[in-house]
């Protein structure tokens, strides 16, 4: 796996968009976020899969790969907005809007975002696959998936959910574009129909199951950090405040285990690769 | 081409995006500048090239249109943004960010830049057809078309910018897009390749066209209007400002021979459309 991410890495940084005119910095700009690092989990994800069943077509899936990373990169540079997040930091790096200003951050998130379509369609892969392709990325990082999340994540973020809400938040936000990867994947190796269905839901499942376990975290740690709980913190939509510790910690051993059984019916090398990925991605979300 | 318009109007109006959830606004302002109005120019252009050679695929391609007005629309509500434009009023209405907030804006907008392809993806089309559309509209709606443009225009807002910069800007701004928009015409209709190219760069002249018209009829009014010519208007990046105001109309009238030669050139169907369409939406531009 290991290799596969160096080759996806090399691959992304040869593959910078470029926009070489007289405007000052935003070929620079363009790039910053995709070449900052991240843990390209979602491309990893795709490639796993692809490598599974059709390890030949790796290469020609690098263009999806990077498609899709572009547009959770384009997400992470609106989320940091001013008008929503406000961060100053990504990835160790200065936002884009604090380095250079708030209209190329928009710019360069709406650059992305199109551009992100742009590479699927001229990948070396056949019509058929990158229309399927297409549609699946544009429903679950679109209207219906990622944006609506979103958007309920920024309305509600002082009002109190209820649990079935919460969970439609996250699922929308983050597991959608998890679960797109996967099938994604299966889409290119061509996977048969039940395939991709068992991996778009359990993608679903490890979405919700980070969120779940990152609210923990937050949890464990305020209360390692004493007197730093405040009530911001109980106030804040998080599985731990509508369940109670033991009930997320509960909730979380559940969902683990429904991602176990997955993972294992799953054919022997789609398991074993997935397996092998996720033991390195999960040591931050372990609890 | 009345009928025509409003066969596009009344598909626009039933298949607006949907997203019924608990949030209290979103699927509203997702429709809501889609629905305002706005002189439907993009979509229009494309269908007439359509109707001159296939017909039958006018039903067909009602969904690339809308896709290609969505993409439209998303790039005039994130340039209304404070950031940008600042603008009040939209298509007679008030602008997203005023009416809703700042988020909402910036994420309607995300989300009709990804529906523009979910929609081209889902239309009743030959794939290879469809990946065609979408190298197309993400390519000149994109780094290399309207966002280059429109992050140069805003970066040098306060700077004066040579004539060939200032044609780089409006090429990429506005006229790629009118260009697609007459290009994924021909790719649907299957035109042969020469009139897809001559039928790209008839809409880049027309684009270019009607920048210097509007910079002529800006400089024209703002004479009638005595007082009001202050020297903020001087220091615009305009036609009329590097050409001096017979300049640029000379350069227009040059334009718009070239123009009429190349719709003199297409064969006689096309030719007969393009023109009624053109008489219809160069009332405001006439000198």
């Amino acid at each position: 796996m290991k290799q596969l991410l160096n080759t996806f890495e090399n691959y992304l940084k040869d593959n910078l968009p470029q926009s070489k005119t007289f405007h000052p910095h935003f070929e620079e700009a363009l790039g910053l976020m995709l070449d900052a690092g991240g843990k390209r989990f979602r491309p990893m994800l795709l490639l796993s899969v692809v490598k599974s069943k059709k390890s030949l077509l790796l290469a020609n899936s690098l263009d999806v790969a990077l498609g899709l990373e572009m547009l959770h990169t384009y997400s992470l540079v609106h989320d940091d907005l001013p008008a929503m997040d406000n961060s100053d930091l990504r990835r160790g790096f200065k936002t884009l809007h604090k380095k250079f200003d708030e209209v190329t951050a928009i710019l360069v998130g709406d650059a992305l975002n199109t551009e992100s379509f742009n590479k699927i369609a001229n990948a070396s892969l056949h019509n058929d696959v990158k229309i399927e392709l297409i549609k699946t990325l544009s429903a679950d990082g679109g209207i219906d998936g990622m944006i609506i999340g979103q958007a309920i994540d920024c309305f509600f973020e002082n009002q109190k959910l209820e649990l079935s809400q919460l969970e439609f938040l996250h699922i929308h936000k983050t597991a959608k574009l998890i679960a797109a990867s996967l099938k994604m994947g299966a889409i290119i190796a061509e996977y048969d129909d039940i395939t991709k269905k068992n991996l778009y839901d359990f993608g679903i499942d490890l979405g919700l199951l980070f969120q779940i376990q990152d609210d923990i975290i937050d949890e464990t740690k305020s209360e390692e950090e004493a007197g730093k709980t405040t009530s911001n913190d109980s106030n804040k939509n998080s599985f731990v405040n509508l369940l109670g510790l033991k009930g997320a910690i509960d909730s979380a051993n559940e969902l683990a285990k429904k991602c176990e059984l997955s993972l294992d019916s799953f054919e022997e090398t789609l398991s074993k690769n997935l397996k092998e990925l996720l033991s390195e991605y999960l040591y931050r979300h372990t609890l």
